[in-house]
């Protein structure tokens, strides 16, 4: 029998999530918490790491993303959310952790140099931006995490974990923590509306899953098709048009979607039509979930009081851990 | 009315205290102690991060660097010695801080620039050693340590605890965290017994607080003097003679060491009369310090429990400073 496993996730509380969370991450982790062991971080503390001046916007995205959550089925009966800041065994094990990765390593970690030229941080660099990896591998390996669902972009940081891993438990002649395996979803990145690779909030090219239905029509509405379909009769590319990429994810009509492809690389099909389809595809799709985080949002206490308890779930998973480690270090001094 | 300080000092517990220790730092802890709130750091995680693979021997010299504290008369009924791994919020509190340095600041600081270049780190430079000024300012705020007594060697970490405490304060409005003055004694430096400027256990050129009349009495006798004072009858040099330098300090009679100083620049003087001396002089400093130290070495489990209720202090202290820094940033959740 398959051991279960242990899948730890999570979020920077930064943001409302959009759709390119749900397609990435937030539709596998309400399949993932059916069969195995689900935590769900809601990192605040990485958060910090860009938003050292604003912390009051992460703590107020604390609650947002609890209601994200709960909106899109993550069940709390089941699955366990907690906050980062709350763990001090996180920040604890990553002391230990920082001892056993070089500067040179973290400065070729490929996620990091990319963040560091999309955010433009080449010279003003912070300690804490260059070894989040390192605290990101405390946030795995603290609950124990096997299986790590990730975007392909973020492989580098599950393999800086397993190289924490096997440097512990080699160095420490221990087999405390286990290697964890990255759980790449078959649907990619759901690119932004304006046709750009990553739907971002940075970026202003996201909709929301909070967005209410008028908001998605006007988001829809502007949406990158094909660039060179001008008139309805011209013919029109399919591939990199953002309209269908949509279609293809959220409509579950999927032979119809294959006519509307023909037809619209013959020409005759306008831009137009073919985004009311996607407005109420989209729409319907959003429909329960945005009834359903609007109840849990007329209780924001009820939503706080299950990441708390959640909280506390975590916090003794880690103190557990956390004691391994100091026995595993001869690190014990009562 | 001058304000109470608070100060903080502290050792890596990588080995046994030496004569060094005393000059440079126990002898004005155990003044400090008389006038000020004083708290005396265990570093055993700063101890980690150039003893990776060797956790044993941090674990074994947090009582054996306990027992000299106690030997030379640190009182723990006014001064609160503790364990630096038992208490999270200074690891809390260095999570905070990586954001607010940046790694081109790090990397300038003319400490750890001389430390690479003293341990050969240059290529392999650890997360964790680049980064211990930082942890080293969580340490000195966490107690909220206002003074602290560093040799001139280490100006450059007070001013980077500065440096954070001062951005700290700017980025969250807050006067939480005071500035540090850095107490440096007037006497400085004890050289090593080889005549280098440095006494340190690793060169292998200490004097142990902990070392038997019979070792002091061998050390002295290969002290440094002066190479070219090679007959009695010879003129010889006082500066740069080891045993010169150590007369000075523990000899109480300086007027007979004026005399002495005298006879040996004239020639007449050999060196072996001079140690004889310096091994008396030495072994009578030592003797109560050898004493006591042997007398609470009996029951190691009192020592243990004295540094256990003192991390026990300082942890109280700890929370509520790491209660301060959430409220500052407004991460509260309960």
């Amino acid at each position: 029998m398959e051991k279960k496993h242990i899948v730890l996730s999570g979020d920077r509380p930064t943001g409302p999530l959009h759709l390119g969370h749900y397609v990435g991450t937030l539709k596998q982790r309400v399949q993932l918490q059916q069969q195995y062991q689900l935590y769900v971080l809601l990192a605040d503390l990485q958060a910090l790491t860009d938003n050292v001046e604003n912390p009051a916007k992460v703590r107020k995205h604390i609650l947002e993303v609890a209601l994200d959550y709960l909106a899109v089925g993550i069940d709390p009966e089941k699955t366990t959310i907690f906050i980062q800041s709350m763990i001090p065994e996180i920040a604890e094990l990553s002391v230990f952790y920082l001892n056993l990765v070089t500067v040179n390593r973290l400065q070729r970690n490929p996620t990091v140099k990319e963040e560091i030229k999309q955010k433009g941080l080449e010279e003003s660099i912070t300690a804490g931006f260059l070894t989040y990896p390192v605290h990101q591998a405390s946030d795995i390996t603290i609950v124990k995490a096997t299986l790590v669902p990730v975007g392909a972009d973020q492989l580098p940081m599950i393999e800086q974990t397993n190289e924490i891993v096997r440097a512990f438990n080699r160095i420490y002649k221990t087999e405390l923590f286990p290697e964890v395996q990255a759980f790449v979803p078959e649907v990619g990145r759901l690119p932004g509306i304006d046709g750009t690779a990553k739907m971002s909030k940075s970026l202003g090219n996201a909709i929301f899953l909070s967005d209410a239905p008028d908001i998605v029509a006007q988001k829809v509405m502007k949406m990158y098709t094909d660039p060179d379909h001008v008139h309805v009769k011209d013919p029109g590319k399919v591939e990199g048009n953002v309209v269908f990429t949509y279609l293809d994810i959220f409509d579950p009509c999927k032979s119809e979607i294959a006519q509307l492809k023909e037809q619209y690389r013959h020409g005759g099909l306008g831009d137009v039509l073919l985004k009311k389809r996607l407005i109420e595809v989209l729409n319907t799709f959003l429909d329960p979930i945005r009834t359903k985080r609007g109840e849990w949002a007329q209780d924001p206490q009820a939503v706080m009081s299950i990441v708390l308890q959640g909280t506390e779930r975590a916090r003794e998973v880690a103190e557990i851990t956390m004691k391994s480690v100091r026995a595993a270090l001869g690190l014990v001094y009562t």
